[in-house]
Order: structure tokens, then sequence, then C-alpha cells
């Protein structure tokens, strides 16, 4: 029975090139970086990964670059989940070749099962993987996992941890009071970056976190004082972080948010595979202004030449703002106003 | 500008042999059976059919099988959902060459997706499909598709139709409304049997229902009973489908029931690739036998050895009454009771 | 055993006069229209005619009113809910010396109660109740009576039919197969106007239709229509109503789109108890304009001076469409435009 | 501007007599209690006071008793939601009278309202109201009171604070993030007892917690260890809190099971007025040895005479197993087992 999984992993994104297709060499500067700023781990294939959005032979090659590329630096939770368990197994066959530390499974999505089905799928998973598995409850997205299921399940050794993006702090509590005195070794990590402090506070032992992806330094930083004991410090980067985290995941389709915020930190990012309409990506230029903004208040980038609307906290206002103050600066740049 | 697509078309399931693997020959016997029982068209890769649950290549065999052995007979409506607008894509193009009618692209799911990034992508998919596309709207699994994205999607002359699985009739009458004035060819199509012959009444075209996958004879025989007026005969069916319907749909896990009903009509099914556990395994044999029952009265299958037990239409309550008149039988032919 | 109840019972509001009393001379004027224009029966305190928003003397004095005016010419299904099964059986028996036909109780309401609390209520309530008590399921606004409920209540004599206004057509027709069999004097009402002639199709009794508050005529209409088998007159007034409902309905918090519906056919029925604010009373009276189209087209009222827009069935659309209308009038009157 | 509201305000239970009236004597007593074991307020009428099953007069009358027997030893937030503003702001003014430190209102229920009529519902209530109102938020009963609502409400000095029971701290760091900065005075209290010191730690006044009038020691103490900086002293609190809490709230109909626990602390509450079935009467009773073993942990009571089976979390096994070590022990006694 190892150490059990600790830190901040990042559920990164994937850089594509022009033809839309996997961009290896960005996708290796990304990961370098990420690490040099601290991340504990690498999380491919994640949902803010779009996982499903490749096909099964991309999301093997993801996972073999991210793991070549760590080399060992950091620990790699690989995404395993496939169209059924056979071939779900098989990815967890080859990610153990490839050296990642565990596979993370989401439970069966489109469906919604019931407890015992998702217990079924994740037991015949637990049997037959040569590699750890964590467990990815998700249930805005997927099947959720219920208290008793994860207790069935935290009796087989092979499944070492759950990765819950629920945001539910009383469910985490439940957890961790029904499993840790049996499996010490038992990770809990949220993916609901909201409430990382919280979720600390109470016990986690640590995320899978968007946030890590844009502002990797602020989340580890974050992440030690939080476990230094000093949470008045640890909360107010909590605040800021919850901005970056609100007008990402709620200003756009999820991801989208994140690759636009991931693009101003300097990395290529490419367009997505789900397609934008026009109107999404006038809304889409306004969004990376307002994270524009954000992002140099934490000092990591320069703010935009317009400068930036005050925010309110209220979305569409603040994107609202932020148009507006570029229509103003682009007129007095002109004379007009 | 064709004639609009009508009747039931079966979302049938794919026979898998014991290795899991797609059975072929069971497959082309059971789609004879069910154009010679009178279905109007196929639906291959449809819910039912477990589409998520096959790999890209297994899905495109699918279709190749069910367009080869459907031979011209009847329609096939080929479910060509893949894992981005791209992959869909290239899947309508094969699915033209093998002689499909249209393809039914299910809304995106996984995420949750706003209305205009669902109208991105079903634009996207419109604009270079070589063949027809019906809408796939079913929001207990997907992204839903609201009635402004419907009317903006119906301009697409490529957009030919759409199935819907909410079972919603007002929503199906708003989109009628909207949208038969412009688009006479435009198809409604219902995949909620409950309340099939409601919908008819109200103006749908027909249906894509798991049910028809089970008793093809009595979905027709309802169509037409509906088509020709005699709605008091009709409803009489209807009643009867909606038992069929309750207890496949809501005693395990979908389309868990549907593939225990099919049996009961001859062919091997194979097992889920979604395992069962030994609790679901005792369930669905109780489960059977009330299907089996169900079946029977309509005449079309005997009845179990044991009889069967008077049904509440509760479905736990029916599934455990028809254990017990199983046990008794038992012991009778032991002559203990 | 009696008839079971029958036909379309009018969920009526209640006109208020300057200081938001009971306006009683309006209400009785409202009564007799309603009763000229062949509603089957009354319904008062239904959630159209917001008994919450009343004081329990209110309640009970609009009751009094309504038995008084009807007159026995219509049977009185009398809301009777208070704030506990003793208040509520109090009421009942008011009711009764009043002469109401029966009481409508609706679900406990506020906290959301169990399966098993919601029949203690009503068993505990039909055992005290001097007058038959119809069930009322709104699973919106109150906690649901699910189908195992309401076949135990069903065994209770003095429980003599349920009023649903889920809109779900599987869940009426489910209701209809476990109960009539056992009890034919139990009545089946629909309160989803959308779909009144459907649920007539299926079997039910008739509705409690707010839409009938409003345009009496053409729901008697409808009823009379779809029970003569004339099911193709009758749909051509079910997809009227069916916009007439949805803006009402869902153009403005409910049931303000309908206050603002009545008082099109002549009626005062003075200011909601619920404030309105400034930015909701333009919203109204552009709603009001809209209404007054669809009610012009049915030939009922004239239409508005400014004449009526093209409707698309996109609520907010349309109000902003009819809105420009009036202005491009106003324009016009001036001889600007 | 005076304080801000602080610190743990009990929702407190209302005994019955016999006959289910108020039983003044015992809440009187019960208030006593309360205040000597340290709450720093009160909290008639709120939802765990069952104030919907109470009539206007009732509720009036238990205000007057409650903020006679404080007699200004501990403030008093007195629930004042009537039928209707008119209703509410008279009942405003009574409570001023009879001495509370402010009321608390909860948001428009049955009917689900628009954030524009329950911003118009309270501004209309804060510009009479003589009393300073704090807003009560709990969108599992009411109509949600969202983020830009709470903003504009904020902006009316008779408003005073937020008690808000959705659980949901990413919600309360918004609005403490929006609303602190301009109005320091104004209160962020939680309703939802399983996070409370996390809500402390992101910056909540307090709670008015439904365990604090059944543990009312343990609540203070986990409040003032917060304060204190003592966290993981106050997360064991936590944690436990957390499993009398689920117990209390998903074992029983709301707020039944606090009634069972209070009655464990040596009050008479009396039957609810919310009548309980056979059935629920011997869950309840199961129910209540299972809290007396919890509150046994504490040391706040006795074991019950069969001992404590153990505790799993499951709340159902739980209650099955106590259920289970009465019926031994009761063997045992009679030389049984």
């Amino acid at each position: 029975m190892g150490d059990r999984i600790r830190g901040i992993f990042t559920p990164h994104m994937v850089p594509l090139d022009r033809e839309g297709q996997i961009n290896e060499a960005e996708l290796r500067r990304y990961i370098n970086w990420l690490i040099a700023n601290g991340v504990h781990g690498l999380y491919p294939n994640g949902s803010t990964g779009e996982f499903v959005r490749f096909a099964p032979e991309e999301r093997r090659r993801i996972v073999k670059i991210v793991c070549d590329q760590a080399a060992g630096r950091v620990p790699v939770l690989a995404g395993a989940a496939e169209a059924n368990t056979r071939e779900t197994i098989a990815a967890c066959e080859t990610y153990a070749d490839y050296g990642a530390r565990a596979v993370a499974i989401v439970s069966p999505f489109y469906y919604k099962l019931s407890a015992e089905s998702v217990y079924a799928y994740f037991r015949e998973i637990a049997r037959h993987s040569p590699i750890d598995v964590t467990l990815y409850n998700i249930p805005l997205f997927a099947s959720p996992i219920d208290l008793p299921t994860v207790r069935r399940l935290a009796e087989l050794d092979r499944i070492v941890g759950i990765k819950d993006s629920s945001g539910d702090l009383a469910f985490m509590m439940r957890m961790i009071s029904a499993i840790r005195p049996e499996r010490p070794d038992f990770s809990f990590l949220t993916g609901w970056d909201n409430v990382l402090v919280p979720m600390l506070v109470i016990g986690c032992d640590g995320g899978t976190n968007a946030t890590s992806g844009v502002v990797p330094e602020l989340t580890r930083n974050l992440y030690d004082l939080t476990r230094a004991g000093k949470r008045d410090e640890a909360m107010r980067l909590q605040y800021r972080l919850l901005e970056l985290f609100d007008v990402a995941l709620y200003s756009a389709d999820f991801p989208e948010g994140f690759r636009a915020a991931v693009e101003l930190r300097g990395f290529q990012m490419g367009a997505s595979r789900q397609p934008l309409s026009e109107n999404q990506q006038v809304d889409r230029a306004a969004l990376q202004r307002v994270l524009q903004c954000i992002l140099s208040d934490f000092g990591y980038v320069q703010p935009p030449p317009e400068g930036c609307a005050l925010r309110t906290g209220n979305l569409e206002e603040d994107r609202v703002d932020q148009i507006v103050t570029g229509v103003i600066k682009e007129l007095r740049d002109r004379g007009i106003a």
C-alpha cells in the first residue's frame, strides 16, 4: 500500500494546430511550463482536456506525449475511459506501459446508470487493470457515484482514490468519514476550484483543477499556504481564484473559457473541435479581455491596451463593460471621444 | 424537396456473440424479422442500439450490415454521431455510400452545451454532409435542442427532420407550428413510445421507438389504426404498449430491459458491454419473466411455465410477484406446496 | 357512488379593488360570464386563483361568493388547503355548508414531503371531510403525488378524483390504468391546457384549465368537439390554445399573464398582491398587446390600434415586435415615419 | 449603521400540547435552555419551526412568547413571512413592537418567481418595514434569490443581511465579494449545518442552524473554536455535527428528525401537525434510537438500553441495525438469545 496521491494535478488542455490536430510541440512546451510553475502532477484526458472530442488513438497519443515529457518529474494521472470496459482496460494497460502513476476513470456517461451499474462497471475495470485506478465523479456530466458505491469500491485495493467534481463539501466529508479509517491510502481530490481551500480544510488531499492550467503558480501557492495553516492568506487567493474560475467556467461553454485563458499565458491552443458561431467568437474576444484583466491583477500578464473596466461579478455585465472600454479607447485613439 | 420521412423506424439493438463482438448473422436475421413484421425503416446506432459502447469502426460496420441487409426494402436512418464534427462528417459520407436514406445526429453530449453551441455544431455538419440529416433531441442524455435552435436549423435544406425523445407533446406542437408552414418536407418523429398515439394525433410523422424492436407488429398496427382514424382501437394498443415500455425502460438500466425483451422474440442478443452485477442478473431474470407475461398477453409468445402473477403496474412489486409465482410453481412441482 | 366529475372547471382569478381587497361585485359578474360561456364548473382557490396570497378568512369568503353566485347552475370545486390538516378539515366542513360539489386539496407544499407523508396527509383529511375530496397534483409547486400514493388514496371512498397539472400523459395513463377498473367513479382532470385534447383522447374526464377563464367559449368548444370525435377540428383549436397558454404562462410570472388576459375580456382584475417592478409593468403592457392580438385572431376582441406584428412563437421576440409595431404606429400618427 | 448580526441563531421548533396547540410553558423552558447553552440568538418561525403549519395569529403568538422570554438576553430574529406583502409588513410592525432585533423573510414560495419578482417583493417590504430585514434564501423550498438580486437589495439600508440555506460555498463567497465592500454591516449567515466551519472560514458571520436547537453547546463551541483559529478542533466537531445533521435531516421528512432529536434533550415536543403514517411512526422510533446513540457519543444523553449498533453512515442501514440491536437485547432479556 503506497503513499496516497496528493497535491494539485492539472487537467490540462491539448493545443491543436491549424488543421485541428494535436500540436505536439506546443503540448510539450505547455507541460514543461506547468511543471516549472509547480503543479504536483498532470492529468491528461480529463473533462477540461476535452477527452470526448478525441478519437481513441488520439487519447493514447496524448498520454504518451505527456508521460514522455513529464519524464518522471511529476506523476501522471491518465484519463482512461473508453467506449466500454474492454477498451478501457486496454487503455489502462497501455498507460501502465507509458509510466502513468494511475488512471482516472469517469463514471459511465450518456446513459444515466444506477448505482449498481456504476459499481459493476468500476469493479470490472479494477479487477483487470494493471495500474491503480481513481474514480472520477462529475454528476453534472456523468452518472453519479454515490456514497455507498464509493464505499463498496474502496474495498478493492486497485482503486486508490476519487476525484470529485461535484463541489459538494458535505459529500466529500461523508466520503472521508466512511473510507479513510479503513483506507488511509485512499486519496480524495476535488475538481471544483471555487472551494479548493475549504476542501483542503476539511481534509482533501488535493485537487484536479482546471485553473491550475492557467495559473499554476497561484494554485500551488494556495495549496502550500493552506497546508502551512496560513488560511487567511490562502482564503485571499481563493477569492481571486473564484473570480477566475467563474469567468472561465460560466462565460462560455466549458472548457472554451479555459482555452481562452491559457492562450493569455502564451500558448497557441488552436480552435476547439466544437465549432463556435459568429456570435460566440465575438463573445469570446470580450471574455478574453476580461480574463486578461483578471490575470493582470495577479501580475501574470499585462492588462489589455484599453485598460480594465471595473468588474462587478456579473459575468454578462463585465463582458459588456469591457467591450465598451475597448470601444471608448478606440474612439479616443482616433481623437473622437 | 423530397417526401418527408414517415412511419416507424426501429432503433434496433445489436446482437453480440460470446466474445462480445458483433454477431453479424444474428443481426441480419433480426433485421429480416423486423422488416417482415412491418417496420417502416431501420435506425442503427441509436440510444437503444448502444452506439456509445461501440468503437468508431464498429459503428460503421453496423450501418454497413444493416444497409446491406435492408437492401432497399426499407430506408435506413443511420446514427452518425462521432467524437467531433470532422469525424461525424466523415461518417455521414460513409453512410451515404452505404445507401442510408439519412443520418440521425444526436446533440452533443457529456458537456452540457448552450443553444448557440448546439446550433454551431449542427450547422457545421449540415454544411458538409452529403446526406440528409435529422436532428436527435434527447434531453435526458444530451444537450437539449431548444425551439429557437430547431427553427434556425430548419433553415438549412440538408436538415430534414427531428427525432425528439423528450416525450413532451407541447414542445412537439410548438415545433410543428413553427416549422411545418415553411418546411412541409420536415419530419417530426417521436422517440417516446408511451405517447406514440397522442403524438401522431397532434401531427407527428412517426416514431423511432424501442418497442418496435420488440413488438414490430403491434407498433405498425397502432400506427396504421391511428392513421386510419380508428383512435379508440389505437388507444387500446397504446395502453398495452405503455405497460411494455414502462417495464422495459424502468426495470433495468436502459436499454437492458429491451435486450431482455428482444431475446423473448427468439434472438440471441448476448451480454451487454455494460457489465451486470450478480444482483442485477437476478433482477433481470425476474424482469424477463414479467416481460414474457406481457408479450404472452399479446399472443406473441408463450407464458412462462409458472404462469403469470397479476400485474399491478408497480414495477418492483410485479417483479417480486413473478418471482414468488415461480417459487410456488417449483415447490408444487416438487410436491411440497 | 355518484357520477364522476367531468368537464371543464375554471380555476378562476379573483378581481381585486384599488385597495387590493376582493372586488365582490366584479367577481360575481365574472362568474356569471364564465357560466354563460359554457364552463362546466368553477374552481375557486386554485393556483391560478392565487390562493396562497389570500388570508384564510378571505379564501372562505371567495368560496362563499362563488357558491352563492353559481347558485347550483354549475358545480363548485373549492380549493380547501390550509396551514395544516385540522384547518383544512375545518375548511372542508365550511365548503360543504356552502354547497360546493367537492374540495380540491393541493399536496403539501413548501417542504418537499415523501410519498408516505403525502399519503398520511390526504388520508387524515379524507377520514374527516364531510365533502368529496379531489387530489391536486402540481409537482412544479408542491410535493408530488406519485402513482402508488394515488392508488392507495383511491381506496378511500371520500377521495373521488385527481387534478393533475404535471402535463405528463404517460403518468395520466398509468393512473387511469391502475384506478379506473376499481373506481369507475374516480375522476381524472388535467390542469395542463397545452395538452387538453390529447389528455381527453387518452381518457381524461376533463380539465381545470386557466385558459378557460380567458376563453371559456373555446375550451368548451374544444371539449365538445373532442367528445364528439371531431378530433381534427379539436386539434386546430388545441394549437391555438397552445399559443395563448404559452404566452400567458411564460411571458410573466404565473398567473400574472392570465390576469392580463382576463382584463382583455372586460373585467377589472386590479393589481396582483405580488408587486410588479417598473420593468415588469412595461413588459406586462407589451404582453397584453400580444395577448390582444391572439384573442383578436379568435374574434373575441378587437386587435390593438397599432395592429399586430407577425408572431413567431418566440415569446420575448413577439413582445419586442409588438412594442416596435406600437412605436411605428405612434410615429406614423405623428407624421414622423 | 449598526453592528452586523453575528453568531448562531437557533431556528427553534415549537412544542405542541396534546391538542396540537402551542405549549407555551414548554416553549419558554426550551428558550431558557437554549440561551443557557450559549446560542447567540433565537429565530422563531423558521423552516425548522414549521412556520407554514401555523395560522397567522399563532405565528404572532410564537414571536411574542419568544421575545418576552428572551427578555433582551439574546436578540430575536423573527420569521415574518405572511400571505402577501401587506400582511408581511403588518407582521414586521408587530415584531418591532415585540422587541425583535430584525425579521427574516423567506423568498416567495409556492409559485416559482423570477428574480425581478423576488426583487419587487423584498423591496416593497423593505420600504415599509419599521424593523431591519434579513433575506432568507432557501432554494430547495422557495424562489431562489440570485446574486444580482441580493446586490440590488443590499442597496436598501433596511435590508441588513441574508440567511442562505443553499449550502453553496461559492455562492456565499460571491455574495461576500460583491456586497461586503459597500455594506460592511451586511450579515451573511448560513443555514446549512453540514458546512458551518467552512462557511465561517470563508467569512460568514454565523449561522441559523437547526442542530443548534439540539446541541447548542456544540454549535457554540464549534463557532468559538473557529473564531479562535482552532480549526482542527473545530473540524473535529464539524464532522460529528455532519452525522447528526444528516441523520436528523435525511431519515425523516424535515423537520421531524429534529423534533425527535430535541425530545432526547428532555423537551416534550408533541406530535407534528403533519400526520405520520403507522410506518413512519415505526421508522421514527428507530431513528430516535440512532439519534440517541449519536448524542450519547457527545456525552449529552445516555445511550439507549440496548446499546448502540456500529454506525455506517448509510442512514437506512443504521436504522435497521439499531432495530436489530434492540430486538436482540429484548430476546436476551427474555433469556431467548
